[in-house]
């Protein structure tokens, strides 16, 4: 059988143009000479369509766009992922989450997903019930084992801690499917394309089926999809696999013979910098923003978010801001100019220094022999927050917010200031990790200036401020935000690895006094296990470890 | 059977200090005579705990309390919520929502929720899996039929569309239970409380048996606890009810006979500002913040949250701050001098003139030759947060956000402006509900100035500018968005009320389209059945009503 592979990329709520994408598709497949056309998960819809799903009038409309698109089926099939619902349902809200398998003229089978998750990024349970019934369905020559994303990651052989009590792709394998299809929507983070093929080779390799693992691409607000969709035959093969970061089509032939695939996932730095650069472009393209706006320090963090926007949008299309105060240091300035130069982009220099003293000024009233403090340090960061927002307004400049992870956890970072933006661009890398970016974007040559990458940390906020002098080194701070953020440790397992129970528990501390900034920042493009964000919710005011 | 009832405040991850609660106030309670002391849904940990859950650490810190707890108990019973765990499920998270009965040094008996929440604020899926049983416990001459908060809330005879199979409390029922206790924690939303009462008198009434109904109190951050516990008789008359927005103590009686309440719940003005008063108050007991800042405008809605903090801090902690342009009537500084004398409270005024041509110079190099718009108007709004939040800083204020709901709908704020502040307090009340609150406020004197409330409102940001210029009069946007958020009718349906197609669609796209201002809101307070924040996820980017 030959199935065509649509890894493509919807736009949540944008029916018209998602069904598009299905028609063309599968259109142009049919031509190509495939049986059988698949789309992902919630692909009518688009993924994830959060409290959209609510509202009766965009389920009816979703329905009303999949029946349309089966009307133009012909004995070549065609899945997609959509929303259906059981209008007689009495108890629950009577909506699945639904791959749609569609031939002749008609929807002829619906398979929903029986595996609800409702963990870290995933509200799922809040929209959706379980499939009543697993079922497979006889299509031309194979037996279709269809099934949806989190369907196929409940497998007893691979998870030693398993979420569900069932598993509807085993259902399917005895049910006798010749002929397993998932249709999916899994966030990226790094590994995780690895963790994928692993459990995918050891269920085709057990029950000698083969796969079609089909993968939305593109980034949706924080959440970023890598693509990278699978087909493995029978003997647990990868034989191909979709392009990263980018929609892909290609028609996988169940009876060819192909060579294996041994390259599943680039290296950390190559698979971030993508993320990120697919990230944020896709941010702008749906929201309408073809150019970008960064406040550049003279710091790796602003380095790197440049960087970034450059490869989102092009040279011509950033801009950046130097907003020097008396606090800055002349290397800021001419390192910052030495990046603007290596990207070629264009720049404006504005100093803060005469706005903050006129606001020290106003202030006086009330400040009046009052000491310095972190006030003024803020007073800096917002004036260069409503300077960067003020040119970003006038022109239709994307703002990118330019906090990495580290800084986000711990609070070191100032509302209303360096947070403003529309999107927090590295918000879930770790400083550690920036400077591991930064270096592997100099591999060839020098773009970002190695004085940049060298210099001491600082937010140059006062005289001869430096980020060690408050914060633990990055190595340790970052070590120990890993372990509690994406590992999930309780602090005595870290301390067993940190050897210094003081500064672990200072750090967490910060971590669970900071959520307040973290509920006003800009949503962070996701790349680990554990963002910030909609996936973490702590209490914003609690007494854990005071 | 002598039951106290303690309708507690507890603090989210303060095992101590809510443990002390339990403990004082059992021993309280068995001197006075008490048989069996009943505590909230959670209170240990307390609700909602969120991902704390999701800490082994803090699981285990929860029960090694709870061992303690049931450890100083005698023969009189005690009743609390907790989390409890089963280490032997290898299947789902294996944690509980959990009623803990504890007597003679021990906990004798566990009934865990049944029906786990997942819709609008609730998210408690994510963490817990339903009981495995649901039994009854015979203490003393009763035969107990205990449930957790939503275990109540699926009565078959009240609800016509049920959200889950089964009924718990028909069980315990049906198991011979003589009493119903449960254990709850029930967010505020104006006509809540009167639906309880409808519903749990139905069910006292039908089953013939004496309900407990024990609701904790307090504000969560966001989230509102108004009290008001009940205990019905099994004639289904309501014998006692809680205090509102206050913690209680109360000694419910089996055996005596009470005179029937009737009174339910007071005017809407009423308990919105009582709840609003006590969630500002709690935010700020919580957080350790004693004082309250608030920017005054001369409009209606820094009027009313400036009288809210003065209810919830008292007048000697609060100040305001005036900060004209020259677009600031001369009426709205006289007027806000009016409402700071009726309040009794010290202020500021600090132009943000100055400052506001200084930044118009310094940008003066990009900005020149554009003509002025939202741009300039932004600007004057973040001075104002600058100022806000500087003196904040300072002093250790806590700044108070100003906006409404009809505001934060459609998007007429400034992000990083008026938006700053640690808590939108009325960020959950439309405009049209504000005219109400400060009417009602003067229903005896004038305290907010009359010509407040009649005055045109203005954001004061361009010569002669009214909200009215560019949104539909607030009786219709308001109308408009409480069919939509709260009763979430679709948009034909609103039409056939508002009978304006355009202005309906114009509205529910402003809605739609301002997420990304949301996201990075403050906190709001919740008083409605739809609140911004939580219990509305919505996506940012979307294409969804072009």
């Amino acid at each position: 059988m030959k199935i065509a592979i649509f890894q493509a990329n919807p736009i949540i709520g944008d029916l018209q143009g998602n069904k598009e994408k299905i028609v063309k598709g599968y259109k142009k497949a049919r031509e190509d000479g495939a049986d059988l056309v698949v789309f992902p998960e919630l692909f009518l819809p688009g993924y994830p369509p959060l409290d959209l799903v609510e509202k009766k009038e965009f389920r009816s409309a979703v329905l009303e766009y999949a029946y349309n698109i089966a009307s133009i089926t012909n004995s070549t099939g065609l899945i997609f992922g959509s929303i259906t619902e059981d209008y007689q349902e009495v108890v629950g809200t009577g909506v699945y989450n639904s791959a749609l398998l569609c031939y002749d003229g008609k929807i002829q089978f619906v398979q929903s997903k029986s595996l609800i998750p409702n963990y870290d990024v995933f509200d799922e349970v809040r929209y959706f019930e379980p499939a009543k019934k697993i079922q497979v369905h006889p299509f031309k020559k194979e037996i279709l084992g269809i099934s949806v994303c989190e369907d196929i990651w409940n497998d007893a052989d691979y998870w030693k801690k398993r979420r569900y009590e069932i598993d509807p792709v085993q259902r399917q394998v005895d049910l006798g499917a010749s002929l397993l299809i998932n249709i999916s929507a899994s966030p990226y983070a790094y590994g995780k394309r690895k963790q994928k093929y692993d459990m995918l080779n050891l269920l085709t390799k057990n029950d000698r089926i083969p796969l079609v693992y089909v993968c939305c691409v593109g980034a949706q607000t924080d959440l970023i999809f890598d693509g990278a969709s699978m087909c493995f035959d029978s003997n647990g093969r990868l034989c191909m696999i979709g392009k990263t970061y980018e929609e892909d089509y290609f028609i996988y032939d169940t009876s060819a013979n192909y060579e294996e695939v041994t390259h599943i996932e680039s290296s950390f730095e190559k698979e971030i910098l993508d993320a990120l650069i697919m990230g944020l472009r896709d941010y702008g393209k749906k929201t309408g923003f073809n150019k970008a706006l960064v406040g550049l320090s003279g710091g790796i963090d602003s380095a790197l978010v440049t960087y970034i926007a450059v490869q989102s949008f092009g040279k011509e299309n950033v801009h950046v801001v130097l907003m020097p105060s008396q606090f800055s240091s002349r290397s800021s300035i001419d390192d910052s100019l030495k990046l603007i130069e290596n990207l070629g982009i264009s720049h404006n220099i504005i100093s803060i220094q005469p706005v903050y003293e006129k606001i020290l000024e106003m202030l006086n009233v009330l400040f009046e022999g009052k000491p310095h403090d972190v006030t003024e340090e803020n007073i800096q960061a917002r004036i260069r927050g409503i300077y960067l927002m003020a040119i970003a307004n006038k022109f239709g400049y994307l703002l990118c917010s330019t906090g990495n992870k580290s800084e986000l956890a711990v609070g070191y970072s100032t509302l209303y200031g360096d947070m403003c933006g529309a999107i927090e661009v590295i918000g879930d890398v770790y400083k550690t990790q920036v400077y591991k970016l930064a270096k592997f974007i100099n591999r060839y040559e020098e773009i970002i200036p190695e004085k940049i990458i060298t210099k001491a940390p600082s937010a140059e906020l006062r005289p001869n401020q430096k980020d060690q002098d408050t914060l633990p080194p990055y190595e340790i701070l970052d070590r120990i935000l890993q372990l509690y953020l994406e590992e999930q440790n309780e602090i005595s397992e870290i301390n067993e690895e940190i050897n210094d129970y003081d500064t672990v528990y200072k750090v967490l501390r910060m971590v669970d006094l900071n959520e307040f900034k973290r509920k006003q920042a800009p949503p962070v493009l996701r790349v680990s296990t554990k963002a910030f964000g909609y996936g973490r919710r702590y209490p914003i005011v609690q007494g854990w470890r005071k």
